[in-house]
């Protein structure tokens, strides 16, 4: 017999579990499809070229290699890392297929190939929305994005978590307006990105070191990352730093041009958090993290931001967007683990049709399926066993309703397991409007 | 910039026939959901040494490499080439935490590191059911299995196919009572399974060479394949054989159970094929295929059977079984091909709300808010040019609904774009109603 090893780092769920997280992503996919997004799928597997078009990658990627290969077949498959880089191949390949602005969702696992590591995952699904346009994007494309997003997170069953803002022109207009050159702020950013990890000493030890500033200058970028504002303080206390530098106007302007056109719902959720900068580079405006308050070592459960060309090393069309990502797997996983969502019942049947014989079993059957075509989950018990047995089946799945069909005359009978009652019905009609009222009050 | 060339077999779809899929794949897991089946899910990637537990393996397998890896790494990981080893080794390692019969379903891709060729996919989705027992399986349970499965496949928009079935005992039975021995007859399935590739007088040349059988055996097991029943009818034919065989005699027995037992609707679809031998070793009793009447050289599009133990191989639990398989991503390749299938537009959006100025976009936000929580999707337009692009726009998405938001005094009009008529609204709860009727005629 072969031996079973856990292989760790992809993760997998119990049926109970799995369910849930249907329920989840079927809550979110409503939330996008209803703000008019589509969804796209890519392939799992894309040519290793595709996904180091991009330059060098620093997540680790697995490759292909067919079992059977010959000798002389060249690796060029691999799986994708993320959901970004194929989707920006889809755009440039399907260019003249899509509409624009083009909002799209897509759900999907990711591979890294990592080392195995505790905690670490090498598979895991994320959940993205992005919007793109062509030649520009206004703000208001962000103000949607963030509202639908933080919707679909308001639908997890999170604990109380903050949707991090900031604006990488506030970033890089402040450096310049510090006399940083093109070079040094990029590496700034990397630094301050850090911050969670090497801590306050950390950065401003490595921005002198690393990106060759004074002890003054690498002191006032550290004390920008104090700065944590709510939305409503945000035009008084921008306004207020009185930085002479148009990229930083611009920043804040863009900034507080968004803080007025999302929603209430969203805005309770969001703090301009200065010290976040992100570090991919693409990011170009608007960045966007989200955290557990109570679990700030968990890290980011979702990001995204701005960008201003979504595909430029697929295609020569100039394609502006913003999007957000939702780390699906890492999320369920943590929820699970914390019991901080209530996992359901390993089955979905609501009626268990018990049977005395196996003479009843196609009348039996016929009522199951009556009971499906009203929206009423059914099954009838596989054997004809004593009842007992048959009851204590529903009740270990937590089956609610037992219908009972008379040998004789198909005379109905209900037990409701929860009050222990048992009745007539008149019809199965009479047991849909049971279960109906019985789902809402339940 | 770099170039984007189509990787032969990772079929990838357009946002509107993704669209389809989704919506095909809700309505097939809702009705596994209300038959009391539960969704598992297992990580792409196994252990090879699991994938080959069952011995040699003809799929082909990819194997994963980590690009970084460094030179004494050994390649152990392989993505999964079906669904039924991983749901094996997943119910041999959760076996203490599930419940039995364990009913699960289950969709996911699977990978074939094959060679490049036209029309052959090397990505694609299957969508399983399976219920598993313990020890033993009455035949209640296939009959179940097909009554579900058969009604999913209902759902699909499938041009007229047939669901042909035949029981390995049936054949085994007949090839014992003509003197074969087993390794004999485990040759003839496997040759007779080629019928459609190779002709009659290639499984009659093969009998003789291969399997080492007379002429006048070789034919009588060519004769048995003619033989197709519609199901009134097996009981007579069947019981008029007069073949001297006890397996051969369980089977038409069970053959004949499985008949009484399943639905009329899965009845008027089910052919007796005693060409049938499906070329899989594990399958002991029921075998299905599910072919398309039109398109003979399509294949199968669905198949499956009834097999003794699922998880030999990682557990001493005896576990018998019967499951099918979906052949999703063939399947709607095939339909979008054929243009069988009608392919939702590219946007599920009903109300485009257009915008006068960018002071009017809060509102207008707001009021798609308003329109999404009462079920109805709705989207604002993210610019604020002429009305006429607006309408174009919505035009072009086959946006039925445009709602306009009066600049001064907030009054609405709704503009039907099917009708062309423009009309005021009350109330947004007007035009909720307006879009839920304008549903159900449309």
């Amino acid at each position: 017999m072969s031996k079973i090893s856990k292989i760790s780092g992809f993760p997998e769920f119990l049926p109970g579990q799995k369910l849930a997280e249907e329920q989840i992503v079927a809550r979110i996919r409503q939330v996008y499809q209803r703000a008019g997004f589509v969804p796209i799928e890519t392939p799992a597997v894309e040519l290793l070229s595709t996904l180091q078009a991009k330059g060098s990658v620093d997540k680790e990627i697995y490759v292909l290699r067919r079992l059977h290969a010959e000798g002389d077949e060249r690796e060029e498959l691999a799986l994708h890392f993320d959901l970004t880089v194929p989707f920006s191949r889809y755009v440039a390949q399907h260019f003249a297929s899509l509409n624009f602005p083009f909002k799209r969702y897509q759900l999907q696992k990711v591979w890294r190939g990592e080392r195995p590591q505790k905690g670490r995952y090498r598979e895991f699904y994320q959940f993205d929305i992005d919007i793109i346009c062509r030649d520009d994007l206004p703000v208001s494309c962000d103000a949607e994005a963030i509202d639908v997003f933080a919707e679909a997170l308001s639908l997890i069953g999170l604990p109380e978590y903050e949707i991090r803002i900031n604006d990488r022109k506030i970033l890089l207009g402040f450096y310049e307006a510090l006399g940083l050159n093109p070079e040094q702020q990029k590496k700034t950013i990397s630094m301050v990105d850090k911050l969670d990890k090497i801590g306050r000493d950390g950065v401003l030890k490595g921005l002198q070191q690393d990106v060759a500033l004074d002890a003054a200058t690498a002191q006032r970028i550290l004390d920008l990352t104090d700065r944590r504002l709510a939305p409503k303080e945000a035009a008084e206390v921008l306004g207020a730093m009185q930085i002479d530098n148009p990229l930083f106007a611009q920043g804040v302007q863009d900034t507080l041009a968004l803080l007025e056109l999302i929603s209430e719902e969203s805005l309770s959720r969001i703090v301009i958090d200065l010290s976040l900068a992100r570090g991919l580079d693409y990011y170009t405006g608007l960045i966007l993290e989200v955290r557990m308050k109570e679990y700030p070592e968990f890290g980011s459960i979702g990001s995204g931001g701005r960008y201003d060309n979504l595909a430029s090393e697929f295609t020569s069309q100039k394609l502006p967007g913003v999007g957000f990502s939702i780390g699906l797997s890492r999320i369920l996983g943590f929820l699970f683990e914390e019991k901080r969502i209530e996992i359901p019942r390993d089955s979905t049947t609501e009626v268990l049709i018990a049977v005395y014989n196996e003479e009843q079993r196609r009348e039996c059957a016929r009522l199951a399926r009556d009971l499906r075509r009203e929206g009423v989950a059914a099954e009838v018990y596989f054997k004809s066993p004593k009842l007992g047995k048959q009851l204590d089946f529903a009740d270990a799945r937590g089956i609610p309703y037992v219908l009972f069909v008379g040998t004789e005359d198909g005379s109905l009978q209900v037990k409701d397991l929860r009050s222990k009652e048992q009745s007539a019905l008149a019809s199965v009609g009479e047991l849909v409007e049971r279960v109906r009222s019985g789902r809402s009050n339940g």
